[in-house]
């Protein structure tokens, strides 16, 4: 179906690359809309030394021809410009000069990684074998399938924010309790390393992460995506696996390190009466010819697991990052004893890099969620489709 | 693949149904076993006059025979008893006699329900033809599903556990913050018609429910449900769409009224360091042979979407129950005049029977994650595969 | 996916059902359509004394109201009439007064059914537990299917027929060689016991039968199946699994004893040169506006996996039924000693009846492909996109 | 699920390229493996200009390390070495100086390929777009990942095997006819530029292409395939989407050109009486411990879509490849004139190259089915649950 797509690569391999296996045809892509994207995921505070290094940028292989897709496959190829200090650790080919047992191996798993199960499952003696994999390196691929998504849904009004609403114990204001004009906002968010719109908490989270950063520990946060512009009837009440806000919900919690969800009010929801959770109805005759709206947006966009026509809000929370400069106790998996577990080069905060790979994943799953609706093979078709029922619904 | 399933029927159709798509050969299931769960799941505190009508009980039609499993699939009926007082108004067959136009449509959504979105979607004028298939009855094929799963993984030692943690504002201990003996706790959630382990706050949770009965209102709650026994090595880092603990996620967020999940410690990683998160490596060698095992469990039994060996811990919110006694103000979808939402027969509190449905639910995902690492078709091979991969583990 | 579905039950247990899992809403369904079919399958020359007992009638059990399908999956359920006598051998339940030890089990494989492999992979003692399922009687369920699917394709114009042109040595013209009107040849295919549009063969036919039946032999035959009214652009040339013309051979290749498929001219496109294989391309400006046409139809209605608006034209052919009144050599799977084949009740011929089932299986895979194209959930809003689509045909 | 791929790329952009999902842990594979195929697959009496500029060669660019497989999806890149002259016209981004309206469209569509429903579908006007996908170049993707699957399945004792059984009307001998050492003649199969075991029939064979290559016009033929060494108990009766045989078709049949397969005796079925088509059943108590086998393989391996442990054989038919050089009548897309379809260089008899494709559409096919049944995530766990399948085989 439209916008399957999966991922590839090693971190330190050749290249990350992700295939979107269909897409309409007729949509005009260009790399630079998705380098845009790529850059701002290697931005934020607290990033390590890494980020330098990569400047990512992306090449696109297939499936788009003098601007536009073809509808076939569109593989997007994303270099590791590392790997030529690693073509030897991470050589394709078996090494015939040197025996394999000469390859020294990482034995010491890092607690809060795929390391220790990732071994165990797949009959590993080398770590390094999961965690080229398991790293949030390959969320740079999903990073560029989303924006080739995001481009998608920008045609039909979509509109995808993001943005960081806490670092360790400093919160700011969820969208919901915002008084402020969204644009402004918006654009301080962009200017912001840390992607938050508050300019007195980013400073006190700045300090938070050096503090952190100085004793050689992590920090995590909590990351509010918002979708403005979706189409009332995507997704589905009929099916338990075709409700969206339960597909979001894999997306987003798909992603590195991420450990929890909440759609609108969330877990606050627990604590109310129903009277003070639903979102009554209302109605307006005048401008589009007529159209059910709401005053409030508790429910976060969704009702049944079908889009309610008001702007989707999901927050997701971070865990701190796992890699440590000052390591855990862990054990060695050759002899079993005692010691600290293995150091990659890893930041203290990637909580801002999240929020955009948050926003790729949510636009790769409504870019499915509206082909599923509407159907078509050309753009042409999927606009004629779309602008169809957008009468029929305000007509209705 | 094996134990895929899904649900099919109307709340006040003949029937709801689920039929398991596939399952292994020589699996032992008796009717009681699912009639066991089906009860579980109809009691609680706060449910409203349809639990007494339905005394739910489950007709097996297909592959079963002489009590165990043929590896075809697997068809569970649970016929709705109401349905001789619906016959006409959910009539299969149009009715000759009457013109459709006759028959009374309901015209006024209930905020917070699939009503709106649902009738806009399906172009419908009815909303019944939305509301009769989102309505939580489905949830009982879904248990019914789930006590398949259960007795599946029960065979390789399985424990799924659910109690409930919160209703309204009052909060009892999450499991990693008991103290007590995990038999005698359990024990007394089974005992509790509100599944909570705390007599004490118990007894205000009731109060509560009496409390917004009174007013006319609803309540939501949060639940905890936690897996124990649980395999090293399911799920995978490898792609995003097959990390475990998303598939949870999605479905879990599924079922009806949930509106956020949490793993392990959940969102209050957000404020703590890196280094009072992750769960640090210890190993044993007595007794098994030798195993990789945690003092602490915040990271809810996943690391890097792949099981670690610990026991799952999983959070879910549901949001009070949006029909209310009390209706809420909403649009009349003829006239699009304001009115009150229609009222169907409803709970003040629906928290202990989600609870149910969330070990169903978590049961379901979990053999299927199951087989697709053992593979088999046959019981006795599934079991064999099983087995070598525990003495692999033991002896890694 | 819209029109995905599944069959689920054992010949001599309750029913045998399916369940198609999304339809689009506002379709008109009656049973009688889907009677209709049943009994279309159940009739033929050749077959044996099974058809009496059953005369198949269907029973929707959800998805329907008032004869307008509600989006939620339909379940059909066609109850075996022979239950009655087969309720302690197929009984559910173990049976507490007899011990399983007591059951006489069936070991004796039938060469050329699932028996054999069947057991071996289930690890089963009693072959019971294959046919069960193996049996052509779940092809009931698939042609309920099917009578839905033709339903929802009959509302664009599409017509699926069917009909004999062979069985055992005697050969009747194919669609293609036909030099009649197609009316009446269909009219007379319907009317003839055989699906056989050729009286003078099917007369030979039906000796051919009745030669096998006295020698207690069986034969199989060819399948002639034609779809005319189809949309061009179904399918599509770029992933091998989205090609069309490969789907539906999986679908065919399926039904039980079909041993071959070729579309067109098939096989014979190997002795001929390319010039006289593809089908010449020409324009017609009249009528509707403009539309590009052929004057052959060897392809048998698709290029690069893509239905090219031609006519579908498929073959298929059918091996002789496996069971025998004149059992072959065997072995018995608790001894291992040479013995005679099982017999279950049987048919000399099922050609026509696989002739039915081909017709439901074509219109499962076309109402599929149709909606993966058309998109929308309602038939108003499917329709809405057809027909937008087949303007900007007329006008390309 | 393990062996799932898909392929991408454009037959003059940079490169084809495949990537396959899911591999089980520490399977060997080197580039000069996948090498093999890709050059058996471009030799062949009756190629056209277009194989001497390839050469094609692979690069793996994920997913192993050290010649072992990771669990990671493998990244194949095959590039086109043709890309060089065809930058312009194939360019992914928009020339800025030339306008799009200056580049020359393709508008003359080849009967027999996907170039007209291809451009109606996906609302090109120009040619070039549909046929750059729908080319058989895409085969070479497959035929990597077909060896890969081949590296799989080898390592279970499984040799795939295929030869040419006709090209126009010259006809040799199918398997079940052979008397002859199959050693021997599959080297001569091997060794034949045609694939044909029979060497003075491939004499004929090859004047007969000459014959047509001096007319301009291009020949087909048919294929079998054969596959030793299988596994009893792949596929399943149970659904009709998992019966092996009727995914084996789907995979066949969407190789470019192929109208038709068979399975074993394949469409002479129809004439024989049962009791001359079904392979009786006997037992062979020595060596192996016992086990069950046929002296005729008229199913072709598989009974009730299930494999049964005799060889696989399968026939397909390849039509005459559809561009000639001496071109047929078409429409030009923009005036809707008469014209001769378009020339692409093309081959006479692309037949041997579909062999081999065909080889590695069955491999990929069959190490899904294969770990279907077998799970387990490294080499080590999967060949731990075959031996053990293997052992309660020879003992049942």
């Amino acid at each position: 179906m439209m916008f399957d797509y999966f991922t590839a690569g090693e971190s330190h391999g050749p290249a990350v690359l992700a295939i979107i296996k269909d897409v309409p045809s007729g949509l005009s892509i260009r790399s630079e809309m998705i380098n845009k994207e790529l850059i701002r995921r290697q931005q934020g505070y607290g990033r390590g030394g890494r980020m330098e290094i990569e400047e990512d940028r992306v090449q696109i292989k297939s499936g788009v021809r003098h601007g536009l897709t073809l509808g076939s496959p569109i593989t997007l190829i994303i270099k590791n410009k590392d790997w030529q200090n690693w073509q030897e650790i991470m050589a394709i080919e078996p090494d015939k000069k040197k025996a394999q047992s000469q390859q020294k191996n990482m034995t010491t798993p890092r607690p809060g990684h795929a390391d220790l199960p990732g071994v165990l499952k797949y009959n590993f003696k080398d770590i390094r074998n999961v965690l080229e994999r398991s790293s949030a390196r390959e969320t740079a691929a999903r990073t560029a399938v989303g924006a080739v998504c995001k481009q998608f849904l920008k045609q039909f009004g979509y509109d995808i924010k993001s943005h960081v609403v806490q670092i360790g114990d400093v919160k700011t204001a969820n969208y919901s309790d915002l008084d402020d004009d969204m644009d402004n906002y918006f654009k301080r968010v962009e200017n912001s390393q840390l992607r938050c719109g508050d300019q007195k908490k980013e400073k006190k989270m700045r300090e938070l992460i050096d503090r952190w950063r100085t004793k050689g520990d992590s920090v995590g946060g909590v990351i509010e995506i918002l979708v403005f512009g979706v189409t009332v009837g995507l997704g589905s009440h009929i099916h338990w696996d075709e409700k969206l806000d339960a597909k979001l919900s894999r997306a987003l919690m798909s992603i590195q390190a991420i450990k929890g969800i909440e759609f609108g009010a969330g877990f606050k929801m627990a604590s109310l009466p129903g009277s003070k959770v639903q979102d009554k109805i209302y109605y307006q005759k005048e401008k589009t010819g007529g159209r059910f709206y709401r005053k409030t947006n508790r429910a976060g966009g969704f009702e049944g697991g079908i889009t309610n026509g008001q702007p989707l809000i999901m927050r997701i929370v971070m865990k701190p990052i796992p890699t440590l400069k000052n390591p855990l106790h862990s054990v060695d998996l050759d002899n079993k004893k005692e010691c600290f577990a293995s150091k990659e080069r890893a930041d203290v905060c990637a909580v801002p890099a999240a929020s955009i790979v948050g926003e790729g994943v949510v636009a790769s799953i409504l870019a499915k969620a509206f082909t599923d609706k509407f159907g078509g093979d050309s753009m042409k078709e999927i606009t004629n489709n779309y602008e169809g029922y957008q009468r029929y619904i305000q007509n209705y």
